[in-house]
């Protein structure tokens, strides 16, 4: 009875990179799944890195053309860690060969990109994914579960923010490997669609799509040395970017990211009030959903901090007992293994392209309005 | 030695008489000050409960027209703990009599309402205050402190939000004596003016002047029974208000404010991020405050808890030992010694009128910005 | 109507002094009780002292021996405030004098002195009552409902500590008016009777009564100058006590206090372990009760923070609205008003002396245990 | 430049079959190591249930008598997951057959047992360790650092519990695979060598050996169904324990684990008080680190939480970046590549068997004071 194979084709190793074969390398040792996740092979340009990467994390094969990779017949599934400008290329080559695709997000630099990436996949039907992988920690999770089983009832309110610190040294440098983060050309934005398209996937999967949105930008730092030039060069991203929105289902948002923040790493919060109950979640304590019930006793109301590691909640049967935490990186394996289920049963796990292009739609309303000054409506999927 | 007496007399005896009352009543108790606060009168036009409420607390005399009040000899201080469509009245009307004020907030109704009430002081030249009490929360008041030591650096981001959750229920009737907040003729406006304003003006304290604000204000629910007239009236307040603004400072603000927030019962609470440090506060735990300092070495690097309590912690040496908290009243005695100590000494503690004028020209701008939606400026004091 | 005066007598300026004088100031002004409090006498030895004293919080007259005190007719309770050798002296001839007694906690130095006090008021049938004020904190108080709710179920655990960190300076004298708590000669004895005492009384009133104990205590300066001698002396007290111990209903229970914990100012935690339901409690976020209730649906099971500042909530109704927060001095205003309560109804309140007399039976037992090196019966009141 | 092969041979496939072979499978994706982990061979009785374990975690081989296993050529060392009473015949065979070890904790059923295990690694020469796995939580491991460089001064306090409730349901059976736990035959002991051992190994890496102790354990349930006879028989364990002690270093300490604590799923959690800083950890937040410092500024001081997570922390640069959290699992892959590096350096890791011994001394003391009812001094290892 021996299981389907699943052969990946990673293009890119830096930090997704190694999260994702991390991901892969796990998955089956928790996960009993239909198919069997094989590690077939790396790619990227450097080729004595992309050994040592290869060799480090049991990829069979290497290739440094992602154009000979996508085309390539031992490869079922293509993931793509490279970095914002080159998805689009590298997707739809990919659903042209029949590839099923794993995208790191944001899908697109853009919406009008994003939705030629959604019609390549849909084109070749083709499976299709975004790594928008906070979903997938077990308290958000959870979240989802109740906000689905209706606990929550109306919904008034979502805020989110992103904050980090990791960029208010202003020696720090733009560009290059490390550090395309800080370059529009390359990135598509900064906070926003690196950021802040975490918060909004997130949201809508929560709570449904967003209306319209009134925003701001900023860039602190107007200049930084370019690693490819050596020469002070104007930073072209945004340092912080926040905005005011509706959902369509009339409640209220407010979002912020940044990496101006001193005092967070990588703090993701999220907090839903609803009219019976309200969700908090920190990726901070990623391991943590705070909870509070309407309906508990008037006078033992309170948030709950709710320990996410019994079987009964999401995905932690696969893990240790009672009490004993996971972390980050345990998302990416979830998330591979409910793409195979996908694959499995026919019913694709999301986000899907579709998903990843209706974040895409609001990240780029934020930074129109960012420079409209006015309120913008959302695009919406049909 | 007898010290100097300072009569007051007050203006209503709802939630914030009895505030000030209690306030009145420890000062002497807990602070060594120059003039001696006597409570001299308690006015309001229920003669039968407000005779209650004056024998409860110990006013020493009772008026039921405030017209009579303010113009009686016994009297030094005005205090105004009215609905806020009463303030620019009485407090007008107590500065051409000579007295000084002691004015609820918000100041005004609106800025233009609230410029009369600061001309009238100003040409009186009579000491005024405005009872934006959280500034006096010791805990808050150590973040002023260690602003001002300069301890924070560049500021690049302050957020607030102040969170409650007691109008969810549809069934609650707007009006009359206790619900004149959900009545817009009475209150000016929802939680704009309840709510935002003590946000926004110990964020002014804190964070120097805002510039312009884009901004969004929501009445979830639309008809109310008024207590007046029994009869289903469109609601008039706003029940949710949030905006973005820049800091004349080049930092950028989020502030929120609701009475939709499942969960919160009064949740104030507020953030700011400089270079070197950040500081967060919340008013649920009011007697701690949060400080991230990037200069602690690298791996000892953290958010300290700092439980004020400490007899070099702002106000604190006047209580009792460490460890061993205050609460919520406290901020009003605190408010009323400096108050004092600002006649003591000639050297006025704010928030003066003019301090409440700049509150109130934010307010009006977020309210303004919700209607036009547009980024609107900020009407600044000369 | 007017009300029926209950007349107290006050023995010592300290901190109790201040603590006590703030609760009798306050309590007329929240509780509406059939007897008023008036602040009639205060009595110390020095009389500028304590003209100051009386002036500053309105006790009406001063008296410099507490046997004339005692012995006046305008006086129907005696409250005690001085250091712990003289508790017993004062009330037994309190007693003897046919008045009412608060007195400060421990009750006396030991428990045969115990006795004697317990006999006194016995036989003069005299309201008594022992300032054990931590069960007033509203959210003990809260879990005391929950308790006699039965909503715990069986008892498996109680855990308390007392850790305090101001004695770690070996620079710091002993004896005097200040540092009395030094002195074993004054105060019978260290944390065991200053800071376990409170713990213990918290844990039987919860828990019942204590069957044995094993105990240890250190001292770890070994000598100290004294202020009286202005010579080194030996330390006579402990300063650092703790025991492990059964409680009549077959719960395990570990008790600990410290004056040498480095970081907690006055950190007095419990917890308690019931089948169905757990509760924590810590003096730093008096505010707060933290329950854990195993009958809440599986996967959203967590420990509840619960703000006890709601009108349905012990004591809350009392003070302000929800979500505003009440202090450590508010715990004495609570014991006021529940020992005045306690003579309009005829039914006393405890803390009395006779569990005055229980605590000190098991502070006994652990001074015992502590030279004996084995476990140590508590001896039970009949 | 191969790497010279490390090749496992494990005994058991229960959860710390999954833990470990967890560990190998990934150590060498995140550690650059000297040798090579290889994963060879896996040794079970039912050959069912360990071929289906060999074949999703990888082990190449397997074996159903261990006494073949540990005398196969092509083993380097034996890891021993079985349950505590076959760990003393297994290691010691293993040793005689010159393999390193690695032992599940705790180390014998008790001392003398354990002095057994230690003579035959001593005579053999072998490298040997105990998976006494907390001490390689990075936060834990940070507390070792800030120890070892000297910021924490003399030691006053030592605290640390481990509190579970998985058996207060009376219905929960004894012995069999999964429940040997509660079964003294298989067991030695519960709690304590359970979860109190854990406590012990850790303080006494952080602070020293334990001199003498006073002990209570209680088995609150008497009697449960026996698996394997079916019927209702006494039980044998502790279902709680806890002691006092005296630290070699003059400190002391409480320590308490308990299955009865209602609301804690795997609450380990330590204190450490010293002069100039005091430190905390939690299990159940494995990841931060509390810290107190004497030394920051008076008004500044407070508590941090440290988010371990940064690459100047201990093993973080290993894993992601700055605010993404690791979990419980990776405090054993700590343990792979400190024992791998203890090969590669000839410097051993600890806790090797002669920790191990050390803490089997401190439970069996514990355990004789709770029979005898007095404080027993603790056997030293010369």
């Amino acid at each position: 009875m021996a299981k389907k194979p699943l052969r990946i084709g990673i293009v890119g190793y830096g930090f997704m990179g190694r999260t994702h074969s991390n991901a892969y390398a796990k998955v089956g040792h928790f996960f009993d799944l239909g198919h069997e996740v094989i590690m077939q092979a790396a790619c990227a340009r450097n080729e004595e890195k992309l050994q040592s990467f290869a060799s480090q994390w049991g990829w069979q094969t290497i290739e440094t053309d992602w154009r000979k990779l996508v085309e390539r017949d031992d490869i079922d599934v293509i993931d793509i860690c490279t970095p914002n400008d080159s998805h689009a290329e590298i997707a739809i080559a990919a659903a042209k060969n029949g590839k099923g695709i794993l995208c790191e997000k944001p899908l697109g630099l853009n919406g009008p990109q994003a939705e030629k990436m959604l019609a390549a996949v849909q084109k070749a039907k083709v499976p299709n994914m975004v790594w928008y992988n906070y979903r997938r920690c077990p308290a958000v999770t959870l979240a989802k579960e109740l906000i689905d089983e209706g606990k929550l009832g109306k919904i008034f309110h979502y805020r989110a923010n992103f904050l980090q610190d990791w960029t208010i040294n202003a020696d720090l440098p733009q560009g290059g490997a490390g550090l395309w983060r800080l370059d529009a050309k390359v990135a598509g934005s900064g906070v926003t669609g690196d950021l802040l398209a975490h918060c909004i996937d997130t949201a809508m999967w929560l709570n449904g799509g967003v209306k319209d949105v009134t925003a701001m930008t900023e860039t602190f730092i107007k200049e930084r040395k370019h690693v490819e030039t050596g020469k002070m060069q104007k930073v072209t991203i945004d340092d912080a970017s926040a905005f005011l929105c509706h959902f369509n289902n009339g409640s209220l948002g407010l979002f912020e990211s940044t990496r101006y923040a001193r005092g967070h790493k990588a703090l993701y919060t999220l907090e839903i009030n609803g009219e019976n109950m309200s969700l908090k979640w920190d990726l901070h304590d990623l391991h943590r959903l705070q909870i509070f019930d309407y309906k508990d006793e008037g006078k033992e109301r309170g948030w709950k901090s709710v320990h996410v590691s019994d079987g009964d909640q999401p995905y932690m049967k696969h893990w240790w007992v009672p009490g004993l935490q996971i972390g980050y990186e345990h998302s990416f394996v979830h998330q591979v293994a409910d793409f195979v289920k996908g694959l499995d049963t026919g019913k694709p796990a999301g986000p899907t392209f579709k998903d990843g292009l209706a974040t895409d739609y609001v990240t780029d309303a934020v930074l129109k309005s960012a420079k409209t000054k006015r309120w913008e409506k959302v695009k919406q999927i049909k």
